[in-house]
């Protein structure tokens, strides 16, 4: 069953950096960055999430500088950003769906490679969430924007849910692929939920003061 | 000794956690970012400087993502900030007091584990500075903010007097818990002094040249 | 020849630490920090992109916190460019020569302690670029600037192109000192021909959206 996670997590990992890259691509492109940059960015917003896992969890040198086929999945979505952007940001839309989809095989597959790495339950979530929303908030740091993270629309808690569930299920040692695909679609549902309706996570009172 | 020493450093880390993460939780309250937001800026604050420290040191993974009762500390600081904001602004100055009870016990914890890790003393001292004011980088940084660190009054100089007790102590095969208390205080007042005073660090000439 | 490449490495690094320890300095200057500020910025850019490679390769403490001879040479060029800024900012023009310079020992240097490690030949090139990068990038996001590596002319390349050197060549079996040394020149000369000629990566091409 391990080596069929293993499996499973490549093909989670492939897709969640090649979406995340479009999305730093874009912004670098937005940014008016040169092909380097727009080429660092997809590579920082596709990778930089697993990154901060692996640095986490022990794992060096981490799959974002190791692994050739997660980084030339990034370097494509990069290239693809730089030479189709006005194709790609037309369709800016879809991309708000392939990043659901990134959010949710980054948080399943971040919990899951920390599972497997025996770190504490506990661990294991917080390390699903950081990988995804790691590259994202490096990208928006980069470019020097708040980091979205922060301030849009839910977007941290359905991670949390998908590694929460991906977490309980090896407690109870019911990891399947079931278990992982349920929590991945689990996830991007109530990302997209969130985005249909425009939920908003709850804002401090206003108060009289001068921000 | 060493346990003993293993104990106060709890203590130490609970207490530095807690106030940093109140301020973490108030710039974030400042910025009108949502619950989330919040949360995650409070446990980057209370956190991100020990995290910096164990990956420095090779402790993984880091106490920011494995001890539950750090963690906690950090989430009722964050939702402290974000429910009783008005009441924790109004006690601002109370809450420069703890923050500077936060850099004494961060930057002794910090260097007290870097010892218990047998790291080279010049190591040791650099590792305490770099957990007291860490989190504090991170939590500008990712608000779009110029640290305070680096523009601010005398900040990280107490911090490394702090540190340099420890190791000096432990090097002298001196390293008691009245040593340990007695740094901490050492740097809560210089830090205190520098704030009632206004001292500065020396700023560069100014000459004739454009910014 | 492996000592000897130790030495070499040591020298690489010590001039690398320094020049780029230069313009971290001559930022934070710029940016009306005070010596605290200065000094931060300095070892940030000289010792960051190292501190980088060795937390990705797993060499913890990272020499950036651990290797007295290269905290001294960064806390000197602080120092330097704290005291004699006027000057060091009228000769601006030669230290872009030094950044080159710098660009070229840490690109060669951060891929051959990677050979060192026995990381993969693929890690081994983008831990020297990132080497080389990395202080750069840091010291611009503490000051709130995009970093130039993502928007400047060319320079990331010739750090990849020395780093591809060091990397090929010790697939080769063939690391001498002098393979070394050509790459650093090689290095030095493509981009020094790109500040010279004002040479640019290619842009995205406009398109009517606004930015």
């Amino acid at each position: 069953m391990l080596t069929a996670n293993t499996d499973l997590k490549l093909v989670l990992d492939l897709v969640g950096v090649f979406v995340f890259a479009l999305s730093g691509g874009l912004v670098g492109v937005r940014k008016r960055l040169d092909l380097v940059g727009v080429l660092v960015l997809a590579w920082v917003a596709g990778l930089g999430g697993g990154v901060m896992r692996d640095l986490l969890i022990g794992d060096v040198p981490p799959v974002g500088v190791s692994d050739w086929r997660l980084m030339l999945a990034a370097c494509l979505a990069g290239l693809i950003t730089f030479w189709l952007h006005p194709g790609v940001a037309r369709i800016s839309r879809f991309v708000r769906v392939l990043d659901a989809a990134g959010l949710a095989v980054f948080a399943v597959a971040g919990a899951l490679k920390a599972v497997l790495f025996a770190v504490s339950p506990v661990t294991a979530v917080v390390v699903g969430v950081v990988t995804a929303v790691g590259g994202g908030v490096l990208r928006d740091v980069l470019v020097g924007q708040v980091p979205e993270v922060l301030r849009r629309e839910l977007y941290a808690v359905p991670a949390l849910l998908g590694a929460l569930t991906v977490v309980l299920a090896a407690r109870l040692e019911h990891l399947t692929s079931l278990v992982v695909w349920s929590a991945v679609v689990l996830v991007f549902i109530v990302r997209m939920t969130a985005v249909v309706l425009d939920l908003n996570a709850p804002q401090p009172l206003r108060t009289g003061d001068p921000p």
